[in-house]
């Protein structure tokens, strides 16, 4: 899609936003189907990265745009190959699994090479990335909607924009001072959306294949899901940023825009259910609980 | 706790409920710490559940004030044993773990006995159980709360309330029919709250210990979480009601009272948040993010 009829698409749907929510009249599998070739992307391969375990490959969609600083740390960190070695310490059921360096408390701490240990949070942005606002309420925040492909929220007053919680979101470890957290401890939401986290941590990306990798690890039975026993460690075999990985080996993933009309229906078919089943239409929707599809592209 | 200094309480909390949310000084952790036994309930043997598998016990409790049909049907199935040697036959990630008969659809599926197959749905309940309200708004409904230990929400201008899908909640599988559900097939909620099922299906209860069983199992990969193989389902040994199974053999769980003085100062903590690692206190919550407490109680 051309860059001009994007910022068209771009208004009607900034328009379709303000306008009262009107029902559509088909289902989300129906609009899926008919999608065209432009209602998708490819993820970058310069800001997508592989966390290979031995169960597979886990692909997370890196989020520059929001967080400049901690994306290229974490990019530093990824092509020094910091994480390979290291493993998954923390599943707390319905709330997040977490990966660090299991010897970060003592002598045997892996070098952290030329990234920072630690950068000044980014759990906000300014408002002058693109958002496509939902029209529902919602709990947390004044406007929810979507940005780049990752669920969003926005305060117009304060001027503000930030990545929220759903489920998938990764975010960056941090202890007690806002500025303690840098990149090397990552963690995956795997629970109902933890809202009250954000703005109060950074958000850099978000889980886009493989999280059921993830999801169903045990649960740690330490405090705050931390394993209590480092035999329960899940070790990480390495992460790799797609683009240093030869393209026969990268994993085809398509995604669905969020800036288009066809999106916009595809929301719209999550808030008014067409499918035989719902008996109430429901009438709303929240912004964690639209999935953002993904396909393998054909061939 | 007396009657009256409970009817007291409960005319106190509604009054909070209306007045301007105050931010509290404690923090959960210390909230909890002080609680008196009188905080506390032990779920009534007879509306409790033990579905027993080979990796261990999940504790339910029932709701029978919301769905006194279907909870009465679920108990006599219970009773004769239908749901011992079926299986968990689906776990769609970031949704929903399921179990029903895996001979359902042929000539060796299990007797159901005295139970009903079907009964019409219990989908919404009158607006006359009691209900703590939560002064935060919500994107799905006009009130949300809690009701008896279980998260609800409430419609006061129509005169409805219901229980609302949170993670770990436990609802009746459905066909399209809205009276197409009994409790033969049982599903758990184990990702983001998919609320959009409110009042579209009938929820009897909640997980109260033991989902950690449940959400690690195995995602499907067939079409909406089903395992495409049988040999992927985990069979039930037994499902037991608390009230049959000797007392020795019960577990011991008390369940944090919602209809408190201390229930409203924990959910203010939830509010307000007083962790020294927030940066920002946050100043809303959401009730499928309001975890409800519950401990095993001294010998």
């Amino acid at each position: 899609m051309m860059r001009s009829a994007l910022a068209a698409a771009a208004a009607l749907l900034a328009a379709c936003a303000q306008a009262p929510t009107t029902p559509g009249k088909q289902t989300g599998a129906e609009i899926l189907a008919a999608t065209t070739p432009s209602d998708w992307r490819t993820p970058d391969p310069d800001n997508t990265l592989y966390l290979e375990l031995a169960t597979g490959r886990v692909v997370i969609e890196l989020a520059p745009a929001f967080a400049p600083n901690h994306v290229a740390n974490i990019k530093t960190l990824v092509r020094e190959k910091y994480f390979d070695g290291l493993a998954i310490v923390r599943a707390q059921d319905n709330y997040v699994v977490q990966w660090a360096d299991p010897a970060e408390d003592d002598a045997k701490k892996k070098p952290l090479g030329s990234a920072l240990s630690t950068l000044p949070g980014e759990f906000a942005h300014a408002d002058d990335l693109p958002f496509v606002a939902l029209p529902d309420r919602d709990v947390y925040a004044p406007e929810t909607g979507f940005s780049q492909g990752f669920p969003a929220a926005r305060d117009a007053s304060a001027g503000k924009m930030w990545l929220t919680h759903c489920y998938g979101m990764v975010g960056v470890g941090r202890d007690n001072a806002p500025d303690s957290g840098g990149g090397k401890e990552l963690y995956v939401v795997i629970g109902h959306a933890p809202r009250h986290l954000d703005r109060n941590v950074t958000l850099v990306g978000r889980v886009i294949k493989g999280i059921g990798l993830l999801s169903t690890l045990p649960r740690g039975t330490g405090a705050l899901g931390f394993y209590a026993n480092p035999a329960q460690y899940t070790p990480i075999k390495s992460i790799r940023l797609a683009a240093d990985v030869a393209e026969s080996e990268r994993t085809p993933i398509e995604l669905l825009r969020t800036d288009t009309l066809t999106f916009a229906s595809y929301v719209e078919s999550r808030r008014y259910r067409r499918e035989e089943w719902f008996i109430d239409p429901v009438g709303h929707v929240e912004v964690c609980n639209v999935p953002l599809p993904a396909r393998t592209p054909a061939k």
